[in-house]
């Protein structure tokens, strides 16, 4: 095999399993190549990974030596993103009854979604997270993707307890943003003791939705290692949530004025 | 840049962005390379993903030229999937009471779901979709996945009218499965008149919920141009809905002995 057409597989494989080791005795058994020239593919495929700033690869040394592509973002990237971003949500025309924001479209696009992945995975991936865990619905899309970038499963917790998830443990709470009494349940086997959770979800206000995920974590005794935000609400000041990482932060919607103002989250400071 | 480093770029690019046309003046420029030479980098890349059956490269060509990356699965990798797919939900333990099957764990792992992605958007790619559509809650994940291979958005109809969708279209439906009557609800303006759309959800038994969305469809004078399914249901052999594909069938569940036979899907006939 010629080596630009082995970089071609190879580029593909890595790419395909994002987070995951690929052992290097296999790929040089199954590209019947030397395990000196792979190395020396993989330097190129990580020199211009890291030149553009999207990502690197992480190499186990070892008999059990394998590679692994590690997705990234630079900042300056990220940066423009968001910004694109906010400029799309700033319009009046998005503001519903109760000061809500409509957002629906732009997590429905597949380049969007994917760039939120990436955010997450990037600012989470030192805490090795089993699990990405959300709350349906409009929080689903965003697992799906960050969990594809950090290459572990997602979980959904659901509004009402479905047949279809079998025993489950359920939790009542109140919503920070109206006040109602919710339900959120998640099924009894979907967790294992002591695995290590991280929760994103596409809308904060307060934070009670966010702590009532915490908490059921704490009934399954496993450790949420980090908490990602689409987008929080300026106000309240005084989240229920006190460690999370949001992308963008809603400032402003003024229903009379037809304004809105949306800032970078923290994700940024 | 050397062809390597060019070559790994491209591929990244590529596949970054499959169903998405990618002009070939703005690579050469971006790459600063001959469109010659690129033209001999893209025939490479071609070979590689044809000669795995990982799906192609189609090039437009003229001024105008560009490149579209569609990714594809052999039927011989597709049945080894769906064969695996089998033997991992063929366990009694995921019998739940009314005859239901517990799939949720697979349907989590970004590897199987990356896989029913390729499938629905090779099975479908030729219909050009507009958008991927489906039912809160199971079939999201789905529906993320097969948009992204398809490059197009999604759309999740809501079991209930919430807030921050804006003003939508309702309807009342009788679920074939446990006839209940349920609610669907359609955000108004995150659909176009004419617009092409395939249907996709994880199970159907009668199709009662698939021909409510097709109805939908019909209220905002969509056309549905394909309906994928995870996983049908052999009985009732009669369904509401004619046309769809799907990948498995849920033949028998016996929740006495604790027997759960599954075959592959339309799919592969």
């Amino acid at each position: 095999m010629r080596r630009s057409e082995r970089m071609v597989r190879l580029v593909r494989q890595l790419l395909d399993h994002p987070g995951q080791p690929l052992s290097l005795t296999e790929m040089a058994e199954a590209y019947d190549a030397a395990k000196s020239s792979l190395s020396e593919d993989l330097a190129i495929i990580r020199s211009v990974l890291e030149s553009e700033q999207a990502g690197t690869l992480h190499t186990q040394t070892g008999a059990m030596g394998g590679v692994i592509y590690q997705p990234g973002i630079s900042m300056g990237k990220a940066e423009k993103f968001i910004s694109s971003a906010v400029d799309r949500l700033s319009h009046g025309d998005r503001i519903l009854p109760g000061g809500y924001l409509y957002m629906s479209d732009l997590l429905s696009e597949p380049a969007v979604l994917r760039k939120v992945g990436v955010l997450f995975a990037e600012r989470f991936m030192a805490e090795s997270p089993d699990v990405v865990l959300t709350v349906e619905t409009k929080g689903i899309p965003i697992a799906v993707v960050t969990a594809q970038m950090l290459n572990c499963p997602f979980l959904i917790a659901r509004r009402d307890h479905r047949v279809t998830e079998g025993s489950s443990v359920s939790m009542n709470y109140v919503s920070g943003s109206d006040r109602r009494i919710q339900t959120m349940s998640l099924s009894r086997r979907s967790l294992k003791e002591g695995t290590k959770v991280l929760i994103v979800d596409d809308f904060m206000k307060a934070g009670g939705t966010v702590k009532a995920m915490m908490g059921m974590m704490d009934e399954f005794n496993a450790k949420v290692v980090g908490v990602g935000i689409f987008m929080e609400t300026a106000e309240p000041e005084d989240k229920l949530v006190s460690d999370y990482t949001s992308l963008m932060s809603l400032t402003k919607v003024d229903e009379a004025t037809r304004r809105v103002v949306i800032e970078p989250g923290n994700y940024f400071s």
